[in-house]
């Protein structure tokens, strides 16, 4: 099958032509003083987009080795611990909680709902033994968000430690680590950030630290340590293992991108791009899988499909006749997602998405306006930018 | 500090000008038709590469999150494990393989010295009770080799199972997974097969699985786990996470170069190498930190430095003042590795390290011919390629 | 200003990834085995495109240079030379001939018209002193065609010369160079090739090179010369001069993916794009420039612009609001094209340009019906490729 | 045949990974505003690079087309021109003036000696009609320089005009155009400046826009024009023809990386790799090309071989047996050149072409000092870095 012509997906994302070529840049030696300097470096521009002066470490593998390594950091046997459930990686949170030992509390509500930080707060009162809160600040397989600023301050003041995994949100909405009191926070290189999946970046508070410190069953001497990268790295300079020297270098790249077009800008551009698909979508006559548009992200755009199509078929076709790849729901429900995230956030790449599924559901026999649609979604860019 | 002009680093190595451009290239979605099938052929080519018929798994982090992973997925509580030590390698599969709560056996030597396979053979005689063995194939610190083609074949026969760290052998030796009979082999991307860092390569015998699928402690739903991959991505085409699509690129396209030289052709290109820095190092009279030259390998020639010069300043002048990145011994010991891995073993790719080694050894006090060295190093190159 | 989003413009075209990254490899020296083999490789791939068995010359600069030089190879003073004129390069075309000397006869229309071969007929018979006949086969600036496909064998049969100039023409138009018995064919490599713009592709007859033997005036030991290639670098294996590495790598490269994809199917995917531009244009009320559709060349859709907007500020406002850049007439009107050219002739591409532009009008106060342009163009992709 | 391991040529020499990432940037449209904008810079770092306020003309080829160009646009028929021969390249000169009508005077030596500028002083003070002088600043194919630092200003002195070839002159010498008075230099892109061959680097002072406007025969409305550039381009903001966009992106960035080295460091660079080259050739026991070490380039050394072995046998034993590739001598004599031009000045690279020459005249039975020659090389360079 030929390549397609444009990739809209929920990430790995697009990347720039300047990303790609900071990728393929000739591989130095982990320990050359070039790479390490340029290590350091990175560390400091990911605490930048993080808003923190908390410690940054820098996992080498896909976003999730750091939410396993951290959360098993964090748990000890007995431990009491609320999960905020309202999507597949919320859910998954849960299990490992258990499955790690602590006893489990969890606020549930549906795939396409977001959990309300009032019941957090009736929760957190009812249950002082609660000990951490965890949350999915942006479920990317169905494109909703959590109330991070709410909700972790009222952590912190009681003294409750938050794990929050923000792998698509960091960048993609408004992030405060340290003014919200986020004690761990784990982004992925590859969604609104626009750069490579190889590397998790962490954010680890004093307190959290200390947690992790007290635990005996931390993971040490593993892939999964932070505290290997803490002592060995942070502390002595050497490598707990070999990192992934071009994804550290896409992983700069990306990050010197962002700060040069600013960080409120690049969430600004991500909330606009939200606005001309959802218009699109919304004159177009589709259904938006989230029950209330004010819990949409703003990194993808949901799309619930009618029972009678199955989203494989859609993705397929919309793929094989139109050359576009859209993101399924990852089992969050029978949706289609037409992502804005990273470099495809803003411009005319909604447009894409939009003739792309629009014309794609026509094909397959159910009824949308899509020139209506073009026109909202052109009205909404034109409003916005000129 | 200048980027170096030549980096002969023991891993990770230099790559071609071919696998850096297909690191740059677009990043596609994961579940892109087009990636996946080129995650099919890898796996295929890694077989090929491993001579093997065994299941292939690509674990996505360095080739210690794999390490880690099966030795995870193997050890059971009370379990007999011979482990060989003849490196700093070696010494950490020991560390884990107590940890993870087996009994360990341990032959050691000499980090200068090889496992003589006749006492493995004779432990294993006289402990029927070990159930697996454990080795380093290439212990790429100190530069040396075991003598896997007679000792894995003595586990096979015996019904022991074996886990082989073969990060640096396979290309830089003779490798023969199924011929001589090893149920887990472990190798990285970033070493003889020129590739990146970030990618993992796994062979899993039939065996093997079966004795990881009776293990309750094996990883599940873990980053470390090696049944993930095979239920979830072998068996259902979902990945257990997201890949690093550039890492993948670059893998595939190191193979498909080291599968166009031919693989015989790759190892000969490594063994000549290895052949042309001796006979230089040797003619200036340098000394090898190996006790023996039949247990030194192909892909790394360590030096022994005097006790008055520390390896690292050694290491700092000759990138500071001649340009080029040498290894150190990782904790093997006092030595620089003149590393010949990769696209820089061949040609005249030895004599930089030479020169460089040569002259910061000469520009610090110790006395070397390095024009004897230069002399005798071309010979063996003149006579092995006209 | 930020780079733009997308590229619309009618060459240089934006090239695939994979052409850049052949841009982009490492520079060998011009008298490299590698290289050289190399370039006669690239001239057997020019002339399977050109569908000849003629001499190809690839000079190195961009297709003016090959055109300039090819015509001064051919005219000699008071040379009798038929030109025909629909397009900015046609009537430059005929200033040149008639500065180098020669007797100029011109068939000129308007530049919304093309010439029509019975006319060409007609003035031949009446004039049986023309011994040449020039023409633009694609007159890239205003979008239409010349039927090459009539006039060459027309040519042919009467014993007269032609010299083509096809920068635009090859692969975006069915094209025969022995089949219709052209002369000389000048190509571009940044039009509907998709490959760099430092190198012009040349076909020369035996004819040709009869002609060009017998003129006194023919450029030699010059930029210019089309002998110098002939017998320096066809004959002995030297070049007149230094080329232009990297552009060949790119044109070598741009080559490769046409043969591949077929150069049928390239030629039917430019026709594909024009139609889909063509339907949306027509549904969004855009009047097209050229005079009737029959003579619209398939890389470019040129629109008409009313004389109260200029064509400066339609390209300007679509470039900084939409990030879209477009090309302008380049002097032959107040016309804007939408160009569908190398590999953006496909797809979704089209609709991009009709978005940018519809919306860039409509925020010029022009009324145009965006959302049945899309309606439309989708309508026919979605009829031409289910 | 596999790809050379080092290429070490005088041009189009190796570039440095950031100049090829640059070439294989995204192609932009010539009428982009970020195109015509980095067009612009380029234009001012190249006067930058060649120390002047002229205007600064970007020819889109070869260096050659803008010597042709330029030549033909300074000679009048009769005008009296004096030319320095002391290579192949002021031979060819020569044919020029004399083929575009201008009355020939020559001052020639051997092509391995220097034109004495007491001698030019001499003649022009007997040749008061003399009206021009052309030079070779740097006499590639043999490795010889010309003192332009003493005729220049001796010329404008005379108000005579200078046309100056220093395609590798330009960053491999000091360099002053308006200091020394230089009416035409003419660098290229391929040599000490490590970028594409592609483009030709002109400056041209007003006094030789003066003459060249007073020419009826200067070239307009052509490839060779200069004229066209002044008026069209730099007037009008207009391009005379649509320019090589790639090689422009590796022209910009291999400027910006000689100016953040700094001209004279670069120029510093060259000179020492000249040293290094030298004293390793010597100790060998190998020959100089030229006459007397005052006049050897310092991006070339020139090795003349004995008559009993072609240089062409050594050149390709060079590169199959040792990959490197070296450079011939353009027919100025039987010579092989040890290049350290551009990215390849500097280092430990000077050792490879010695240690590949070396080798393979020992090979080819020509007795040589390799070893000796490699000490001396390293103790250079170690005394002039450490």
């Amino acid at each position: 099958m030929a390549l397609p012509d444009f990739t809209l997906s929920a990430g790995p994302v697009t990347v720039t032509p300047r990303t790609q070529a900071a990728l393929g840049r000739p591989i130095l030696y982990h320990y050359d003083p070039e790479f390490q300097a340029g290590f350091r470096r990175t560390e400091q521009k990911v605490a930048e987009v993080f808003r923190t002066g908390n410690d940054i470490i820098l996992m080498q593998g896909e976003a999730i080795v750091a939410l396993e390594g951290a959360l098993r950091s964090l748990i000890t046997p007995g431990m009491h611990v609320l999960n905020l459930v309202q999507g597949v990686f919320g859910k998954g949170t849960g299990y490992w909680i258990a499955g790690f030992g602590a006893v489990l509390h969890e606020i549930e509500v549906g795939y396409d709902d977001a959990v309300d930080p009032a019941r957090v707060e009736e929760y957190l009162d009812a249950h002082p033994e609660i000990r951490m809160v965890c949350l999915v600040a942006s479920e990317t397989p169905s494109g909703t968000v959590t109330d991070v600023a709410a909700i972790g301050p009222m952590c912190r003041d009681r003294g409750i430690l938050t794990y929050i995994d923000t792998v698509s949100g960091v960048l993609g909405m408004e992030w405060e680590t340290d003014a919200w009191g986020l004690d761990i926070c784990v982004a992925g290189g590859q969604k609104c950030l626009g750069g490579p999946a190889g590397v998790a970046l962490v954010s680890v508070s004093a307190r959290a630290w200390e947690a992790i410190y007290a635990n005996p069953a931390a993971p040490r001497d593993s892939y999964l340590s932070l505290i290997d990268w803490k002592e060995k790295w942070l502390g002595e300079g050497r490598f707990p293992y070999t990192p992934s020297v071009s994804d550290m270098y896409g992983l700069e790249s990306a990050l010197d991108q962002a700060l040069e077009e600013g960080i409120d800008a690049v969430i600004a551009r991500h909330e606009a791009a939200a606005d001309v698909t959802r218009a699109g979508a919304r004159a177009m006559g589709l259904e938006f899988w989230a029950v209330r548009e004010e819990i949409m992200s703003a990194c993808v755009t949901s799309i619930r499909l009618p029972d009678s199509i199955d989203n494989a078929v859609v993705r397929d076709h919309a793929r094989d006749v139109y050359g576009v790849m859209l993101s399924h729901g990852q089992g969050a429900g029978n949706l289609v997602r037409l992502s804005h995230m990273g470099p495809t956030a803003g411009g005319l790449h909604s447009l894409i998405g939009l003739a792309a599924l629009g014309r794609t559901l026509a094909d397959l026999g159910v009824p949308v306006d899509i020139g209506d649609g073009m026109d909202a979604a052109l009205a909404v860019l034109s409003a916005r930018r000129v």
